[in-house]
């Protein structure tokens, strides 16, 4: 039933320095708020509120001695827990590299990683310098070698499937294809998914790690998404894929491989509330609430 | 300066029945939770969580039995602390009800009301069935005895100023006529305010109650309002006016009233997050966080 108990460790991760995007810290600290009481313990990643200094360039990455700082204490915390399974609560999509890579550890081959996202985060610093864009080719024990460092059990391509993907760029559909990683497209997703259930009964895997990046949303339906900036330009973000889902079929999707497989890993990643950070800082400069 | 004090008395009022619409009640958490650190007493408002039952349409106003219970209650709390000023965290217009009220015996002549908001909430039960609609009309000692009767000192309509204000239905055109309440246009504020300064300088007004409507601001950059409700058609809202205004311009209207009088009493209302909603139910559905 892949219900939450004692032995589940829920990490809130607010890490914004994977994206190099400020909002994703809020974005954390308010999905740990919405969220129902934890039926285990509950740790917080340590990460720097954002400061509005600009993140360093560091060989190639942006802040990539703070992310790997991170890291090495979300490992550190989850060893002193031990636990049976995890949810964290992000922060940008890199919050997945030590829980999963813990996982990948305890499960062995019995693990599969179902990456609910638009976009297949198999990059590395030579196509893009935000490192939440190379956390699934990590997790596989590609690319950077300060990331793949904390990977000591690197899940094979088999035991990968990525859904709600769509118009891959091309360093991405090539590393897809030299892989052999399974994709189900949002419109398969909406069908019912049956690439997914394909994939979950051929490959093997008992146990399930689900990395759920909001951005696979419609940002039209959804808008605490980065791609739902208010008053942004059509082409603001590099005309990359944006979320086509709604929260309904992401949910049928998951209750689907539940009831097929325990899932012992979810994250929910890149939650950016425009709104809410807008308030936060109005609220400040109003009278009798801030100063 | 108007800065918040020992004695500013924090009122969280997650009034949702004078809207008849549940996510107010988150609404008004979520702002608690956003705002800056209390310097006096913090207090909310006991109001029942919303239930998915229907409220019942008492006498043509829906809820009116628990609206005056809740109005009743927040009184009670106020004159607990007899505050030299309050601010309130709703929930629905109708928040402004007790506290405006209080401010209004405690600083009689001398107090003047801002209404910064898309409609001017002067209907009676015999216009529209929602109390939240119905407020400033019973601040100024019109409407529903209910509603009315919880006003010892009705404020006079020269002490009264409307902004953000455009396209008032037949009713509110006639009402502001009648009574000679003084408006400001989006355009007018986004070009200085100059009548709300105006009023101030001519109106013996020396401190002031500031009600912020949040759907005074244009729902294509602040989503968490009512208006914006994801998937909603044009005509949904039956085409009452939708506001105009972005965060920006209600802070230098604000900031610029505040140089002038002391702000006694601040409110904001309206707050519809959508998002935060949809995703609080997301979270329950979810494995190792639901359940």
């Amino acid at each position: 039933m892949s219900k939450q108990d004692k032995n589940t460790l829920r990490l809130i991760f607010p890490q914004w320095q994977g994206g190099d995007n400020p909002p994703y810290y809020l974005g954390s600290r308010l999905l740990a708020w919405l969220a129902p009481p934890a039926h285990g313990p509950v740790e917080e990643v340590p990460v720097d509120a954002p400061s509005g200094a600009p993140l360093p360039l560091e060989n190639n990455m942006h802040g990539r001695s703070v992310l790997v700082k991170q890291a090495k204490a979300a490992r550190s915390i989850i060893e002193r827990h031990q636990p049976q399974s995890i949810a964290v609560l992000g922060g940008d999509c890199l919050v997945s590299l030590s829980p999963f890579a813990w996982l990948s550890e305890h499960y062995g081959d019995k693990l599969g990683i179902l990456w609910i996202d638009t976009h297949p985060d198999v990059q590395t610093p030579e196509q893009y310098k935000n490192a939440h864009a190379h956390v699934l080719g990590a997790l596989m024990g590609h690319g950077d070698p300060d990331l793949t460092h904390e990977v000591k059990k690197p899940v094979k391509a088999d035991k990968v499937m990525i859904a709600g993907i769509h118009d891959p760029l091309p360093y991405e559909t090539q590393f897809i294809a030299e892989h052999g990683i399974r994709t189900c497209s949002p419109q398969e997703v909406r069908n019912g998914a049956q690439p997914v259930m394909q994939w979950l009964s051929e490959s093997n895997i008992e146990v399930l790690a689900i990395h759920l990046d909001l951005d696979v949303l419609d940002p039209h339906n959804f808008r605490s998404l980065l791609f739902a900036k208010p008053g942004r330009g059509k082409h603001d973000f590099g005309d990359v894929a944006e979320g086509k889902l709604n929260i309904a079929d992401v949910l049928k999707l998951v209750g689907e491989v539940s009831t097929e497989k325990q899932v012992v890993g979810l994250t929910i990643a890149e939650h950016m509330p425009w709104d809410a950070l807008h308030l936060q800082e109005m609220l400040k400069q109003l009278p009798l609430l801030g100063g």
